[in-house]
């Protein structure tokens, strides 16, 4: 490829490819391979639509990490996959029980409902997990037509807060909803990490202790886009081809979402992605317990930190590095690292926070 | 990159690049100046959801394109810059006049109706082509309650037919839609095939003409996946960023997107790509039109070639080369060309197409 | 009822209860029966929402007539009793096949597509009615994902065009329907004129004949309001008590629904009063055949007369008595009888209009 | 109407008027005056779906309660109101925030979000009421695409406790709204008894306080079915018209439901019901604090009661009278009164109290 002209553009020359924050796993690139993973799949034609020998294959490597009765459905991203999931084990009339801070509720601007027609009945945690109890709350009515009828249960790994499900805590939603008649959903955008946290396979805390569905994040882990509806409990699902294709989550040139899967999944790509992103929030956790004035907010499980410090600290830190309020108004913050920080991210970021907690 | 064993798999074994069909234009990967481009926007943090350099970079590029007041807002398909694109220049109580034979009324699995809550009226056509004569026939009833509101009509350039506008019919379009306080939307899933037929730019069918939003393809033009809708009258559009998200059309890594945009439209490879394909399906419709038995079924103005002829001819020929039937009943079938057609793709075929019509 | 000034307002006296037009049997008010029905259901508490004895009897009634499946889910009005009934046969990814006629179709407003999330797959018929053939110009495609999947079938009896299909008709239909997996939904907004003009019992063209779900009329029928999903196979339909409450279609105080239904169908309130309408409509054909320069478009089978004449003289006609134009353009109007139209008034009406043909 | 076999069926023998309970004030039938009225109304032929000289008329009487720009809409049921106006103050990406007691969030099964794909965002309260620091908890964000846009309070008067906002409260959380962008629409189910209780004109704590717009109810306050939306702000709101048809709420013999509107609210019939209802609550709260071992709940401010008491001696008082559990495992039970509660009734179930809760 001599010329590519085109993209030597303004824009580029605005990027600088050494530059690196912590204000979301999803700021970093691709990694090196899954972009060596999209030239393979390249030329010649492959059926479109999913008909390609890529997401044919990409089914070896998901019953593989998940069982002999796994499916994966590629999508584009995370929203797509939890409202495509969500419509595939309820009906017309049902509700889904979730945490008030998961994704679903707060971060995909009503696709759930506006999509899925889905009612969400959320409950106020301390930690972002829900528990039987918990679920107790919201679980209840299903012969009361004025109520939205509880059908799915959904709970993040890790959570939104950075929080870990032990497989027993899964396990025990999955008996509680299963004895109800409900099925378990789980959002795993970030399971890669939450797997390499608690290092155990994924299937540990998924199809072993009884979730039925699952939404596989490929993003934050590495790749440039894409994720998996991976349906473990095909009996509790209906019809996942067609809600994939009328969520318009569909892809026309699929091997290009599913090699990347597949380049992350074959081999052991995303468990380093998630090792060493998890890696690095233990370093700046372990570098920020050090720094009077900052106290961390919530166990430190995977590759987020939260992290509560002066607001005018924050204000002066974000000049240098990249980073989020997560309640402003409280004082707090979250960094994030992803597969791409680098141990002098840390530690020159450590040295600004020393610094403007210093002034 | 040396090793990437991940992803030398059977998919990989399975998969021959240097088999071709003529099926589709998206059964084609990406041209290698798009991979390209992805690897020079690889590498750093850049702000997720479209805050990056090349999103902003993207702009400008669009504006060369479609005057000044264009936006590009990028998306990752079709069905979902089509959907996107039509919610934004309707209310809940909108319709939308199309021909029966748009491709989001066969196509997209009601994504229009269950996502947009939209109502599809459409249209019979001679050539998947609307005029104002045709628009007047679900054209009326604005006040009537009853009758969901015509708000939008929508063309595609070139149909789903393969069949071209003029500038001057889009023109007609146009007016006769403004006058009756409709919008026009203009799906461009392969805009580029219709520009170089027409050997016009891009906007002479488009904003020149009166066109208020486009759906913008790139992944039938050479991308991997990626198109966008684009903005040609913001007064006519309203909220724009939350109907993409609340589509589940928002990319995080948004760069890799509209990277892949840059790619085809700063220079020529839009262009170029489009070019060929036509040309490919002309040096196709001339080898077809010498072949006794085979009829060409519209005028072949781009890159697709319908054609009626004996079933049996295509069930075999079918063995050899991918292609679909239209209509099997009537023994119509479509051929298209790609970007990575090559010459000797279509001498093989036709020589194919003689030896079984022979048989 | 010595005192009710409430209601001696200036509405009323502009209201002359002895003033009847052909605009439409829902410009009628309600049969004196269906008031006293409402009196005696009148006082005293009965639980709210379907629990009451009226809605409990009505059961039986509705058995009487449709079999011993048959189960009566009252709602308000016929759109809903329409999107309700297609949305208990449907998935989130299911389509409807009805002629382009079709109430669904042009009268709702888009709320099947709105509501239910339904797409419809509209056939271009001669006289409103669909057949096996027709049905099969949609029906094809259930595993194909980019098509919005055909699962029902809805026809109207007696259609929108005033014409009537044969219970052999609608057997064929069904029969058609079931081989491919689809159901049969018949709206019968006005069923009563239906069976009193093929001279059969109601079920003899629904549940005997295979249809699965009914949209039964009751307001053009002579009731204030209501109407009836009334399913007879419940094989095929799903949760309709909550789709009837998710589509707002729950009645709190069902009894003054449920006693409505009951009293136009425990003796023969519905088949007197349709039959008095369908007579009144083949008064006024009558007449009007005697009338040169008036042309009666399709046959009169039940209360509806469609006719053309010139435009003037309709113009000129409707300042005297109201009714619609149905094709404006074509000088084509509709003449609609009710169950309170009198022999005067078709005898006046058809003076009137023999007095501005001759000016 | 000398004859009406129809309706002297099993039902009625089972229908007992004289025995009235304490469940919902929608188990009581209509006044004797909405009968009378519905009868005045009948006869001839008005024009349907609202063109009517009732529907005409009600609007003065709509402007006499709630000023010179009020415009009303009636439809069937409450659901259907709330619906109908949430969709006229929103976008396709709007959000509404409500008390997590509302009924649009608890009882009608998911509507506002299926119907009209609207995301409620619900704060948790201590007595069903917002304030604005409530309504702050989640009021931010609208510029974030992430987030469905908040641009709706709907607060309910009486709150579904039964609790009471003053005009000066109202005011408060209008003027907090309307800074931020957000209209208030008014749940008025029970409209009436709220007025009734504090004394004022409706006016008073909606159109003159600062709410745009106001579901108002009908059928609880004595009619048999209808509501009416009440625009206050017509610079607010869109396209009522089409919204209530597209959302099935659109009755064709609209004057049955104006008449009854226009029944309650032309002279003081919607007065006298609710003051009898409250009064009726107020004896029952007077009577049961008399009794040891009954706690009252929350301030008894209009017809409803809700009471906390030994979980056996509720299920036996269930036996002699109807009424529902509120909280079931706390033992929380409400008694509603209604316009035709009788001082007999509530003497009779005081003493029935007495009688149980001494065993």
């Amino acid at each position: 490829m001599a010329h590519t002209p085109a993209v030597r553009t303004d824009a580029q020359r605005h990027h600088d490819p050494e530059v690196r924050g912590f204000a979301s796993d999803n700021y970093a690139g691709a990694h090196p391979e899954i972009l060596a993973a999209l030239a393979l799949a390249n030329g010649g034609h492959q059926t479109a639509y999913g008909g390609d020998e890529y997401t044919e294959h990409l089914q070896q490597v998901i019953r593989r990490h998940f069982g002999a009765r796994a499916q994966a459905f590629p999508v584009f991203n995370g929203t797509g996959a939890n409202v495509v999931a969500l419509q595939s084990v309820t009906d017309r009339w049902g509700a889904v029980i979730a945490a008030d801070t998961a994704h679903i509720h707060v971060d995909e601007c009503g696709a759930p409902e506006r999509v899925g027609g889905l009612k969400l009945l959320t409950v106020p945690t301390e930690d972002g997990k829900l528990t039987p109890e918990l679920i107790d709350r919201e679980a209840y009515g299903w012969d009361d037509e004025h109520r939205a009828m509880p059908q799915v249960v959904s709970i993040a790994q890790n959570t939104e807060l950075g929080t870990l499900y032990t497989p027993d805590e899964i396990r025990a939603i999955c008996e509680h909803a299963h004895e109800r008649g409900m099925v378990v959903h789980l959002d795993g955008a970030r399971i890669a990490n939450a797997a390499a946290a608690l290092d155990v396979p994924m299937r540990a805390f998924t199809n072993v202790v009884g979730v039925d569905i699952l939404s596989l994040g490929g993003t934050k882990n590495g790749a440039l886009f894409g994720e998996a509806v991976v349906v473990l409990n095909p009996d509790a699902v209906r019809a996942m081809k067609h809600l994939r294709k009328l969520s318009m989550q569909l892809a026309s040139k699929m091997r290009f979402v599913s090699v990347q899967l597949e380049a992350l999944l074959a081999g052991d790509l995303w468990l380093r992605n998630a090792r060493h992103a998890n890696a690095m929030a233990a370093r700046l956790a372990e570098g920020v317990r050090a720094v009077d004035g900052v106290e961390i907010l919530h166990p430190v499980q995977a590759n987020a930190v939260f992290a509560r410090l002066p607001h005018d600290v924050s204000e002066r830190l974000q000049k240098r590095y990249r980073f989020y309020f997560w309640d402003e108004a409280a004082g707090d913050v979250r960094w994030m690292c992803s597969f791409d920080t680098t141990e002098d991210d840390v530690d020159g970021f450590l040295a600004a926070l020393r610094q403007e907690i210093a002034k």
